[in-house]
């Protein structure tokens, strides 16, 4: 249940969850004339509260990328009943982004970057020959033929803690100017000493599913944080191995080189999902 | 079966089937300077064949209106087999636009538009309250209350043979000038005479479809030809009779009047689909 809004004048911390279309926009991040997941969400507050709080996500999502429950949290000092604020922001909002829930929460220290304990991705991959337009913003095409086998073997190994420095995108103008180049998705520096890019991952799986497109092969992990690019790093490299262009024992070497060269190619930002945020007390 | 491509250097009628996400392009019709689906077409034929005819379609979908099976016809001298003009067109053509079935026909007098028999379209409209942004693209949401049954009834009084001069989009430019404003759905004057707006409708019904959406509402037409927005403007009129805007005994009397004021007003584009064409001796 929601906590009934304050009217005392002082400012309530809000959580939303959030489902969009990222294709048309780019990515989570507010930025100056492009549509931006953050930037709508602002316009909306503000044009349906008066107030112009900058929404916090649980994570930047790079351009083209979707999610199906992303998480944001800000203050409002109005008290607006809940279900009043998802569908006035859903009435305002682009129809590729939609508010699934708005509810108030008791804790002021709620933030739904610092307090996320868990995140889950989903990357799709359509197994068809031709995807129809319908679903094509939403997969990776499969241009080659995938050992399934290989891929879930590789998927095992990324369970557990591990350096995931290899799977980090660099940043080429920091990394010209000598400053820390490894950033996590939310942009933060991570330095490159040890431990700064250990994430620990809780499951890591393919599996195969139907669906209105045909049939998809998805990667779900779920993990405690993700270093910038690092999901579809990890994807780009299983596809390599599936499709025979790496041994599957060169996973465990790429991970200990502890370079972005080691591993394999970035795959699209078009399949990839934010899935879901946890939280404490959920 | 297709029939083999000749290499005699006389052209070959053929025959495409094409499915699209009609959302960001202004319809079928080749425009300068705007994303059409016959310019895209075009365009990747050229590019693939080096031959550059104009792609005839069934019928002009307007701006925002979804294919699921469009035919589109034209002639090639290079003998090509269809199944690699498939894969080429699908390989250079924007993910929103795919060839389904690309074949030869033995008749030098097929074409896509005046061969063709029946078409049916379908108009979906989504039942929740909070669409998903990955299928919003794809229905009308259903803002209002709508009762089924009148809508059935609606539909079954389209049934056979009617004069539907009062579902027909009028060419405000033409009217001023005092030109035959009447267009059929490709763009063709039909002057307003009697019986050059008359069409037969075979079949005409609304259906609860489940979906990945959740509940959709579903209208399927099929007839002998549309006017231009024909379908559009028996979808809004229904929907004012199912909403209870207007009576079940109107539309009677709306089909009578011949006139487009009479009818109720133009459903959205974004929810009407070419569901299939039909020719002979298929």
């Amino acid at each position: 249940m929601s906590t009934p809004p304050q009217s005392d004048g002082h400012p309530q911390t809000w959580k939303l969850t959030l489902a969009y279309d990222g294709t048309d926009f780019h990515g989570w991040q507010i930025q100056p004339d492009r549509p931006t997941i953050q930037g709508e969400l602002q316009s909306a507050l503000e044009r349906v509260t008066g107030e112009s709080p900058l929404p916090q996500g649980s994570g930047r999502t790079d351009a083209g990328v979707h999610a199906l429950a992303q998480v944001a949290s800000f203050a409002l000092s109005a008290p607006i009943p809940p279900e009043n604020l998802r569908r006035a922001l859903n009435r305002t909002l682009p129809l590729a982004i939609r508010v699934s829930e708005a509810k108030t929460v008791p804790s002021t220290t709620f933030h739904a970057r610092h307090s996320a304990l868990a995140k889950t991705y989903e990357y799709r991959i359509f197994l068809g020959e031709t995807c129809s337009p319908f679903h094509a913003r939403y997969v990776l095409p499969c241009l080659w033929k995938i050992d399934p086998v290989l891929l879930q073997e590789s998927a095992r190994i990324f369970l557990g803690e591990h350096d995931f420095l290899s799977f980090a995108a660099t940043d080429p103008e920091r990394s010209a100017r000598g400053a820390p180049a490894i950033l996590d998705e939310d942009g933060d520096e991570q330095g490159s000493g040890p431990g700064s890019t250990l994430r620990t991952i809780f499951s890591s799986a393919w599996q195969e599913r139907g669906s209105e497109a045909g049939a998809l092969l998805v990667y779900r992990v779920r993990g405690n944080g993700f270093l910038h690019h690092m999901v579809r790093n990890l994807v780009g490299t299983m596809l390599e191995i599936g499709r025979g262009q790496l041994a599957l024992d060169e996973l465990v070497k790429i991970l200990a080189a502890r370079s972005r060269s080691a591993a394999g190619p970035t795959a699209p930002a078009c399949g990839l999902f934010l899935h879901s945020v946890e939280y404490p007390q959920e």
